[in-house]
């Protein structure tokens, strides 16, 4: 068991995959204020935008000016999503640590999402490299793919384990520095889970296989990162208070929630380095930014058991 | 990992905990008819009810004609609750295949619930066994204690683990057929469940340890029941919509819901033997039974993913 982790890194997509599934708008200055307070809280790295243009999502127009605001927190590593070379750019010139591209193992939803089939996302992905490659390696940022629906699709189904493996062959060929798994729909089940974590590290390094994204759209969003922990993942992202989540089916469809997400590692004596009662007073930043938004999460609604210790 | 189990048994517990956390009082003809409708799902344990005083618990009032009714249906282990040996004799006469005795690790919360101490419970547990002997084989049901509040207590806080076995000892030495470990407050974390299981095991012997009590008070029951279905636990309670959670707090205090572990664990591929579209089906009875009680669960609420197999 040594293969489970004393410390995990917990990265927050609450600024990211919460606000571009919100109806509404959070200003910049709350926008600031939030990354404010998780960082407060020990937060260290964040999501914190997304490099797509304006009129697909206003929620993140103001990307460029966030990540000039998260830059100046020491230690944070900023992350933003990029859907193709421009968006690289984009990243690059804001001074981002790390960008993150989604492709979809579901061919279907790649198209849906991003219009591009697997063979035009790995091309994007061989130019992003080059484009990274010409920037001094001390100001260069990580570059990660974010392998989607990787546990199954709306769309399709099932998805092969297969398809997955054959993909991130060629993703680390094409020059990504790390994959990381997103259970994009919820469909994961925690055995599968750890087998393809497994399988993607046997074909693309371990080094390469750190993180997960998971949601709980069938309520199994913490079996999940458990059975992930168990398998030597260290770095899981989260939605502060679930945002993001579907009003149709209420508490269904965000990202795993960052509150119980921390609480649990918290419980279990893993080190998150994130202090649980700052972190659920940012939710009052959600309170004023979006008031409309319903808020998730068991731990807030509970309260820290009595007499609870966190692990540091 | 040959400890894992193909097939585990869900012990529904609705009838019983979850009705008796709820205000209003299920008609005893809805009761069986939801009795009837889980039958006929697949579900083949349910604990039905409590032999505890009507003035105590008015919701669970007709737990006799309840057993009775029950007990007509082929292949169903027909279980109640037993607070001490008066009730384990009305529980003989009713006709249960099986009783079980909560006894809290933590004596604070013994004292609350039961208003007996430790030793005062084992003696109890002598008296059942000796009267339970006292029947013929083929009709003795079999005598569980669900040690409560193993994981932590509210009163409490942390509950060492010695204080668990030593107890588990003397209940084996006191005649018990089986123990379940019973996380009444859902303090429980998923290493810890493991360990304890293992720990019990070791005092107890596996044969007599293979059931989990959970709630979801912090979010991870799910991540709970998986932990002990890796340590080799078969048999798991839990609720039709999570029944009797606590309103103060929605979502946080009942048992797991039942409709949630069911597809976890035929999404994983383990036979549960229950079909959930008609699982699910079974939630119009305790709408009509009890209108003004929420009811929880991520699966109804989601729906089956597409192309969803069940393992059977």
């Amino acid at each position: 068991m040594a293969i489970m982790k004393d410390k995990i890194l917990v990265s927050e997509v609450g600024p990211r995959d919460g606000l571009q599934n919100c109806a509404g708008v959070m200003p910049t200055e709350i926008k600031k204020q939030w990354i404010q307070g998780l960082f407060d809280s020990g937060v260290r790295e964040i999501e914190v935008g997304s490099f797509v243009p304006p009129k697909l999502l206003p929620q993140l127009a103001d990307t460029g000016e966030i990540v000039a605001y998260a830059g100046t927190l020491p230690d944070l590593t900023v992350l933003a999503l990029i859907p193709n070379l421009r968006g690289a750019q984009n990243a690059l010139e804001a001074g981002v640590d790390a960008v993150t591209l989604p492709l979809s193992a579901s061919e279907t939803h790649s198209m849906e999402n991003l219009r591009q089939t697997h063979d035009q996302v790995v091309e994007n992905v061989k130019a992003i490299r080059a484009l990274l490659d010409s920037v001094p390696p001390d100001q260069r940022p990580r570059f990660e793919v974010g392998v989607s629906t990787a546990f199954g699709c709306s769309l399709e189904g099932n998805v092969p384990e297969d398809k997955v493996l054959r993909l991130s062959e060629r993703l680390v060929e094409a020059g990504v520095d790390e994959l990381g798994l997103s259970d994009t729909t919820g469909y994961a089940q925690p055995l599968q889970v750890k087998r393809l974590i497994r399988k993607v590290r046997e074909v693309a390094g371990a080094e390469r296989v750190k993180s997960v994204h998971l949601h709980n759209t069938y309520g199994l969003g913490m079996a999940n990162a458990f059975s992930a922990y168990e398998e030597g993942i260290e770095v899981f992202d989260s939605s502060q208070g679930g945002l993001g989540g579907c009003p149709a089916s209420p508490g269904a469809s965000g990202n795993i929630v960052t509150e119980d997400l921390v609480y649990m590692f918290e419980r279990m004596g893993v080190d998150t380095g994130i202090d649980l009662d700052r972190l659920m007073a940012c939710r009052k930043f959600l309170q004023a930014g979006l008031p409309d938004e319903e808020l998730y999460g068991f731990t807030p609604n509970a309260g820290l058991p009595i007499n609870f210790q966190p692990s540091h």
